[in-house]
């Protein structure tokens, strides 16, 4: 009997749980009609929505009439910042950590081109504090991107080191909180918050943004909301069911995960050649990234593809490239190739064992191979 | 026994059917990994991915590779004309009929500020064939907007009329079918087509956008695609699904539409004060629109909600304010009040006479309370 297969590639998109897919399928027999009309049908929606609104806003610490629904995190990124941006009239730069998601940097050059300054971080990723500082303390900066924790390597940024030079600016603090909500507590420190239920194990198609009152957010043109033509209900009640369901468990399941990637971090770094990067200890609990000295990633994945397990690498947004990661890039490290792993929250000690058990063999196969 | 309610409102959004709910389930069963990452359960959710993109291109006549996912109608209107229009560098003019949808209409004017052209239609909503022909012969019009079928009217345009003129010019005819796929044939005559498959009975959240292998179409940003991000695979497999069970059957339920709307509108004609808008032979099957002479649409919705009908009114796509219909103003037509009906593809020929019959003491009702 062949093993089981094993899926450690959970970093941003996971099968969902029978309680999600419930949670979809009460959200298209209620919410299939247009929330905004006048019918019986459209009211039934409406309430749906609003309740998915508000479960997701109070696990946020957001206000529920603050919480936007839009069709993806892409979309999230891209009217945060031009919004935003658009509001602060007359402030034509933006601070960036240098380690923030691909898209949200492009999103940031697109709206500000040529105007986005990129904040270095240390070897474990986190961001300069005093570089910071300096950037947002500039008058023409209109606003601050932050992510709260790095989708690659696991690093969750000290958003508390930052907030106070922001607030003193007035510059609002835009937090990407796409890898870390429903892994961990969801951050404090924030003057707009952009989300990815998929990550938290919704079906991938809807994204959200948070404002506090006093964040100012402008429209394009004229009927350019923030989610124009509206956006999935079925979804939106399936992601706030998927949130609920990871809050339940969240203080166990993030110690268990804790403890089984410490344990894969220390078994990766006694291979040679290999570096693990990320902060051990202020980081997502689920994700561990491991640096090659003299390997490609792409063979690696392959292989270990081939043996029965799933696992990640590359630029983790999912390019279809195998491009030397951005992130560790900027972190100095090495970019040869790299393996991630994100395990599920369902993932079991015995899988783990292994995967580790496998990995040093598929390592020197593919070495081997290299060499050949 | 109370009687059923009728729902007369499936203009965009309807409920989904059992067949379409499956493909869902199996697409999140199947295709929720990234498809382009390279293990296993990503490369099964691409071959679903790809499954679906073939069955929606095959239906559109388009070539699958250039079939494109989108996370709504909205983006693939934005998408669409914004890339089209920026592969056309150095013309800055866009034509766009004057009853394209509001959304059309807004991208179009947020890509091209003040230098959209409009085209007049005529009291049935046929755009002028040679005030067309005359602007897209204009050597600074960069493309040319022409929907299929109008949402709020149903009027279908003569695409035939106006093609010439836009191959004669080099000027890509850009097509707004989403409110036709699934109604009636897909046209023939586009060099991009955008399309809405929660028109057609799948979940909302995706969008179509297709274009000619010679239709060139050019990304904002790098890593700007038309999909950044992917797009949702279960909801790609349940609009392929809805939109093959649409068509199995569509010269049938065409037919039969067409019979119940046309006895609707005479039924409409009959009465004091209301006149029906639209193309009375070249229309979708399935829309009727009333304009009332001296009532506001929205109490007579409101009053046939609470007897029991979901009808729709104002502009049909969605807004939350019963603003005159632009659409209506356009063809020269009474906006007063209107009705907008839309048959579901099960509706019973008895429901549409329990509406009928209701109908005349309802605008009474609502005429006496206005007066009173």
């Amino acid at each position: 009997m062949p093993a089981p297969r094993v899926f450690l590639d959970a970093g941003g998109r996971a099968p969902v749980t029978l309680r999600t897919r419930e949670a979809f399928l009460a959200g298209l027999a209620d919410g299939w009609a247009d929330p905004r009309r006048l019918t019986t049908e459209s009211r039934r929606a409406r309430a749906v929505l609003d309740g998915a609104r508000e479960a997701i806003a109070d696990a946020l610490g957001a206000e529920p009439s603050q919480l936007h629904f839009v069709s993806g995190p892409h979309t999230a990124f891209d009217h945060a910042i031009a919004g935003i941006h658009r509001a602060r009239r007359g402030r034509d730069r933006i601070v960036a950590t240098s380690i923030e998601r691909r898209a949200v940097l492009d999103a940031a050059e697109h709206t500000a081109p040529g105007l986005v300054d990129r904040v270095p971080v240390d070897r474990d990723g986190h961001a300069d504090a005093e570089a910071f500082t300096r950037l947002v303390s500039d008058p023409a900066t209109s606003l601050s991107l932050v992510q709260h924790a790095n989708h690659e390597i696991g690093t969750v940024q000290r958003l508390e080191e930052l907030v106070d030079a922001t607030a003193a600016g007035g510059v609002p603090l835009v937090v990407d909180a796409s890898a870390s909500i429903g892994h961990v507590d969801a951050p404090v420190h924030w003057d707009a918050l952009m989300a990815d239920p998929a990550d938290w194990g919704a079906p991938l198609g809807i994204g959200v943004i948070a404002l506090r009152p006093r964040t100012r957010w402008l429209e394009a043109w004229p009927g350019d909301g923030l989610a124009p033509g509206g956006v999935s209900i079925p979804l939106a009640l399936a992601a706030a069911v998927a949130l609920q369901e990871r809050l339940e468990t969240l203080a166990a399941t993030r110690e268990r995960l804790h403890s089984l990637t410490a344990r894969i971090r220390d078994a990766l770094a006694a291979l040679e050649g290999v570096t693990i990067v990320g902060d051990p200890d202020e980081r997502l609990p689920h994700l561990v990234t491991a640096a090659f000295m003299y390997l490609d990633g792409e063979p690696v994945v392959s292989r270990l593809d081939r043996e029965g397990f799933a696992v990640g690498s590359g630029s983790a947004c999912g390019s279809d490239t195998f491009e030397p990661s951005a992130v560790l890039a900027a972190m100095g490290a090495l970019t040869h190739g790299n393996l991630r792993l994100g395990l599920p929250v369902d993932v079991q000690d015995a899988d783990v064992e292994r995967f580790l058990a496998a990995l040093p063999r598929v390592l020197e196969d593919v070495r081997r191979t290299m060499q050949g």
